[in-house]
């Protein structure tokens, strides 16, 4: 049996959401980042067939979750939950920018429940509400624009808790790609090239100027495949016909 | 005069976008982010009501939006473009993750015009507008659940483009945050501590265990401010006259 992920450890809980959209946009933010756990604290409708809607394929997010009618209700059984706020708090513990508090959360959920709580679209979470949370974290903005969509504000948080979590390892593969030439087929071409443009006139090769040098260097920033250096070449061997 | 920054020079491209509220989250994403060129090619619905209701504050993005009727016309002046796909494609070009590529692009943006490109909500960017493209990049996903909001999507861009673009410094300041212990005052609490947890009984100095240990390692972890000092200073002096 493997350990479950860290990810299946983490709420997502939802203080007071006044538009159910956002809590569907919610739902299926967290279900593209692999999180499942949705926890509503005194939701204005729900459910609701526009959360419905906006959950997309993530509607079993919605059937699972729970609904609370208090914070504290909600973060039963954490060992750790944190706020997030855009709004600086009087409160003397210092706040995180919002991937170095996924990082933290991921981290303790690896062997402990925890929490991340959003507040309501407009009036944020309460002061009393920041206080039942260990931590505070902000998502960095422009400073003349600090409000973010709530659904996009998970989708956000969720995307770095799952960086902090998984490793996405290699970008996917390219079925596409074609094989790499090797060093002596590019050389190759580079010689033909060479002679080519000698026997055009192009280049004199008492005077060789920068022309190898810099089509050397723009193969091997492109990363030639075999069959592009195939090609030239047979571009190269036409041409040279017309030429000589 | 400063250098404007590399935030300015970036388009965010929507490519036939069919729902006008996606626009508008697309523009309040930006703006919170610092972003503000927006391009659309073919909306389907543009101007529209529900496109300024969920701008929010980001109107000024709308109404300064770009509308074309090629993704190439789009691209013009641009010296890279990157395409956000979540299918795999038959291209030659290794992908990047969405992080990555964001880096890439902010990069290029010191120096010259490049722009980042969505597709159509349902059907993506066509393999012809992904090959307009010199990038593609897609978002670590779940591997069950690849499809998110594309007004979140260009969230979590835009908030990567920022991230490479922009340090966020430290977080923001805490206001209520007490003035710091120093090493001193909480070595007094701690003899103090110790003197009170003998008098009591509690602790047997003939074989102290890790008490003191334990309390040091705790005091240290919370960083104790002064006036916490002083407060558990005078609580514990309150102990010492009930059990002295």
């Amino acid at each position: 049996m493997n350990a479950p992920s860290p990810l299946a450890r983490i709420r997502i809980v939802l203080s007071q959401p006044s538009h159910p959209g956002n809590i569907g946009g919610a739902a299926r933010a967290m279900k593209t980042m692999g999180l499942s756990r949705l926890v509503l604290v005194n939701p204005r409708f729900f459910p609701d067939p526009q959360a419905d809607a906006m959950a997309a394929n993530a509607t079993d997010v919605l059937a699972n979750a729970r609904v609370c009618s208090t914070l504290a209700e909600a973060l039963a059984g954490t060992v750790s939950a944190t706020a997030l706020t855009a709004r600086r708090r009087e409160l003397a513990v210092a706040p995180l920018w919002a991937r170095e508090a996924a990082a933290e959360l991921a981290g303790q959920a690896q062997t402990g429940e925890v929490a991340l709580v959003f507040g309501n679209e407009t009036a944020g979470l309460s002061n009393d509400e920041v206080a039942l949370c260990k931590r505070w974290a902000s998502i960095p903005t422009d400073p003349g624009s600090s409000s973010l969509n709530l659904a996009a504000a998970v989708q956000l948080l969720c995307y770095e808790l799952r960086m902090a979590a998984v490793d996405p390892g290699l970008p996917p593969p390219v079925p596409g790609a074609g094989e790499l030439a090797p060093h002596e087929e590019v050389e190759g071409l580079v010689n033909h090239l060479e002679r080519a443009a000698i026997a055009s006139g192009f280049l004199d090769p008492a005077s060789p100027k920068r022309l190898i040098p810099r089509m050397r260097r723009l193969f091997s920033r492109a990363g030639l495949e075999r069959e592009e250096v195939a090609i030239l070449r047979g571009m190269l061997s036409a041409f040279e016909k017309k030429t000589g």
